[in-house]
């Protein structure tokens, strides 16, 4: 239980980071949808992957996906799509000393009580490599979705430890315009802004040399959504998108629109009135970031997560074995300093899953009499 | 679509604010539990109703629960168990001016473009009075899990506009011991610090006063869960509970533990060491929040929602009617200055409603051999 | 748990015989469909109800359907349907034997011991009273299809105890053209064939008189479908109707295209060639039944439910009580001697049901690239 | 949509019959389940592969099937557990007919419709392959219930053609003892009476040389079970095994206990009166199949489920190819003259997999005291 995600594109996601490898089974992806396991997946996995510049972990890992089945001759069959990634670079003699030893503010201890066994090797389950499958899958969301709409969704990181971006905090909607892509990706950071990319990653490499860690949050913006995206009461857009973002690791918190610094206006202050802008209706500011009641009102959809500091890091700690004796775990292994940067891909998959499946729900609901 | 929330303890809401009522269908309750609407579930709506005091609105609505079916001689049956409560103390003639005219912030335009007809008076399905449903059901959640375990839940405002108690903002666990139900209750706000209550009443009334509104902060906290409950990797305990808080109307944010405030710590700061305390593994902190890996870790359970204002003021607004031209709203009608307050038992309820599906998820996938 | 059907068109039944009423939620009705109870779902309740003729139980039970939440102004919103019928002509005395005893081949025994109470009253969860629920809501899944579509659906008695229509176990498709309602509706056993009808109406007469009851076989035909719809592999269409008719009260089989029968054929006998009629592909014979794959392939559909005889008879029965105890027990009440004509509406909501979600399934998934 | 069956064990299977291979995901199996590939999951496929007896396709598939996931140290981790079996004895060439010739009741022309495309090799996703996955998951499931219960899965070959066993049609509970799985095995036909299944196997053998094909019905038996699984009322245990079994390939009939004969008995005959036999409640006759009102009544559980005779024939056919164009298309390949003795461990499996469902359903729901 509770591998499973999506009503209408339905993913399961199987894997654990040592092992056999990493999957995903797509379920429900519309029929004669172009699909190449190349040009369509890898370059997702490839923003995801380990060791793709000097502020990751120097971990490699190739993270080569494989579509198994569900498509013929470059299309998808409206059949299962199954997508497999082999695991590789193993050290599991790395991890000897977590056999035994739960590492703080990881999940260890929480997977050894509940399931009464766990693979310990690099976090099994829990491991970040789990999003492999979210990644993958995601990018066929994107692909099935882009094909029937406008629809383009961007994340990117405003803040890293406390360097921020301007738009971060006021309760605005971001006064950026939409980055491109190629602005997101032209630092290893993966801010729009050179300058603040520039501190960020200086403050993630002095993290790092004191064998610590740092976290941040990652804006995620969405434009050219129809009005209408969203089932209310319990399945609100930002309820779906809010799950997926907080079923990611590390992640800490989720916010829309305004979000906690909304809360700090008052009505007057908060409410987007709404205009006739070229004959459309329209809202002049956009504090409710995209979706009023649950559903989305046609202005860009935006939202924030929060992304807590590495819970691995190069420094002695003291903790407990599994019988529970006081213990000390010297943290080893090849980390990643900072995740922010690394879950922008990430951030993105979920997004594209949630708008597609919100994207059937509204399609299977049509009311399209017979000519 | 997306009028059912939960997987095993599952409930179905359905009413709109005027029309013939509001009620919700509970399926999967265990049987044989002791129940009674007067008892277990008035009490809860009672909470949530309207008109409970001088900084809600005067909108007089007695809310009273009856249980339809799926119990017998004051017990549960295993059966659905209905409950309606009728609408009453309707004024649609106050709503002529919504039938055309978009109100900011609403879900009135988003709606009818969605569904291409609405029910305006009150908001319809979009009115907090929806929450009704998950209010009682909630209650339901509350019985049948005391039944099985010692959990005790508490929400309380923690911030009204910008009065917030200490515990705000810190990244820490709250410093404030588990409050008694009577401590939160002993003021008309629900924050369990008089002397910040007086505070937040006084700005409430503040904003009334100029035909304005005010949002706020609730936190809920958890005490008595087990280790082990949250079904890694999607629906991660705080997953849940992120979606359900933010299925409420006019929600804009959750944070589980640190929170936001802990993406602004270093590693070695945010984590939870642990330790053997009297026999059994503890984290010394719970910046954590109660969760690791999505799965409780025994310690306290805390989460934070942040409301927006409330959209409805009682001032001109500028807007546009369904044909898009733009015109002015005046805000009439009894509404309240400020929802945080009144939200207290509905964030308790879809806590309840969480914690039982996640221990009945837990139950269905334990191992007991037969003897 | 087990009281929600359909994943797309989903309804969510409650309600005991004997309490305060029967109803059911819809969830995932398009919006915008003209829907009046008196009109629209009445006429399917009076087809199901006890009480209209002279071979049904004399039970008086008025079952007026109100729809409560979900439509305005004589439309559907899009928001859940809640429909209630109150419980009338109660006789609790008459159940008083009930309460310890354990009916013979009734549900009794097991739903006091799965869930270790139960309200004994007229069969509380387990009475055939429990479908009006199914029945409302496949009034309002024939009024969103038939908005969409040309389908049309029938069903009928083919056979009660011994005496069967000739289409009955051939193995090929029913050479009775597809009936009228009329046709059905003229006789009280709703057999569209008057002399057979008549044989039937004795026979049932006849088991009464001897305190006795009879079983017998709907057929059900669907015209209209088009080519496509259905789920492979776990959801194919024969699937999701098998589930629904082994659902309902007293059903023992389920059978699709030539059946049992059709297993008594080899293969060059069995198979439907392909031609080309008029421009369309068609299948020459329909042994299939108009599913190939899962799939409906554009044929009539149609499929068999086999009733066993009501097991309420009005005899002496040897039974035991709730401690064990060996004793007997006479069968009183009013009761039917045969469920079978009054099925026949049940089986069409049913099927209804299936196909507005099938329909449903296949739009969320259709490929409409946005112009 | 449509290839995940089960809520509480569930499954996801994927694959098409010549492709990259076949196979399945579990989620929700509980942990610590001693699991090996080979010993517990190979038997069963090594039941339903190809090529076993001079009566099934001399076609060669070695079906090996490999844990990827979900298990450490021989012991399942509560974690997805996915399996894949690889594609082999590839002959596509031998296909190339049916790249644009429908097959007479087959599943080409539906696919072709639905989807706009399919994999025209081997039948693709509607190859009886696919059950590879299920029986893969079904060998899961029997491990984990076999754990926790004394239940014991048996079916069988009852007919093939028109040569039956005894206990075949005649309304009443075999009268055949439970077999043991060795005098199933003993026979390539799976019947285990030896005197019948040497005609079987010679009517087999008769078809093939024929160039024709039969079918027959398979009973399946369970003993062990506790009172009290099924959930009423849409989900009630012999409607999700209905589904099941319908959701093979090739059915076309489902009944439990009495079946379509039972609907020729009067309520008098057909009846299961209660007995106290030995201290324990136990009904004196089974025509209710070990069910009553949807709820297993701990009497042996058993249905039969009838196949048609295999569509694939080695003669020489008309048919339409995807123009419309009439044409005749002569059957070849290495296929099965009659699927049912191989499709024994696919009923099986499919029954394990609806138990362990419903046997987590009622543990999920039990109420269990904390101490």
């Amino acid at each position: 239980m509770g591998n499973t995600f999506g009503k209408y594109f339905r993913i399961s996601t199987w894997g654990e980071s040592h092992g056999g490898g990493i999957g995903v089974v797509v379920d429900g992806c519309p029929s004669n949808i172009p699909l190449d396991a190349a040009a369509d997946i890898q370059p997702a996995l490839d923003r995801r992957k380990p060791g793709q510049s000097d502020i990751s972990t120097p971990r490699k890992e190739t993270d080569t996906a494989t579509i198994v089945s569900g498509t013929y001759e470059g299309k998808t069959l409206g059949t299962p799509i199954a997508i497999t990634v082999p695991n590789s670079d193993h050290r599991p003699q790395a991890y000897s000393e977590m056999k035994d030893k739960y590492r703080p503010s990881h999940a260890d201890y929480t997977y050894q009580t509940k399931y009464g066994i766990r693979n310990h090797e690099g976090g099994g389950r829990s491991s970040a490599r789990e999003t492999i499958g979210r990644v993958a899958a995601g990018a066929i969301a994107a692909k099935a979705l882009s094909a029937q709409s406008k629809i383009e969704v961007r994340a990117y990181v405003e803040r890293i430890h406390d360097i921020a971006m301007p738009d971060f905090g006021t309760g605005e909607a971001p006064a950026l315009p939409f980055p491109s892509l190629e602005s997101v990706e032209q630092t290893a950071v993966r801010c729009p802004d050179p300058a603040l990319a520039e501190q960020m990653i200086a403050r993630i490499k002095e993290a790092r040399s004191q064998g610590d860690s740092v976290g941040g949050v990652i804006v995620c913006r969405v434009k050219g959504l129809p009005v209408g995206l969203g089932e209310p009461v319990f399945d609100r857009l930002e309820a779906d998108l809010g799950k997926a973002m907080l079923s990611l690791p590390a992640t800490k918190g989720f916010e829309v629109g305004s979000g906690f610094a909304g809360t700090l206006l008052k009505g007057s202050e908060h409410n987007d009135v709404f205009e006739n802008r070229d004959g459309q209706i329209r809202t002049r500011s956009n504090r409710s970031g995209g979706v009023q009641g649950g559903i989305s009102n046609g202005e860009e959809l935006y939202f924030r997560v929060g992304f807590k500091p590495t819970a691995t890091i190069l420094q002695s700690q003291e903790t407990v074995d599994k019988d529970g004796t006081e213990t000390e775990l010297m943290g080893r292994g090849r980390h990643d300093p900072c995740v922010v940067p690394r879950a922008v891909p990430i951030v993105e998959a979920m997004t594209w899953l949630v708008l597609m499946d919100n994207w059937m729900a509204q399609q299977a609901r049509s009311h399209q009499p017979e000519a």
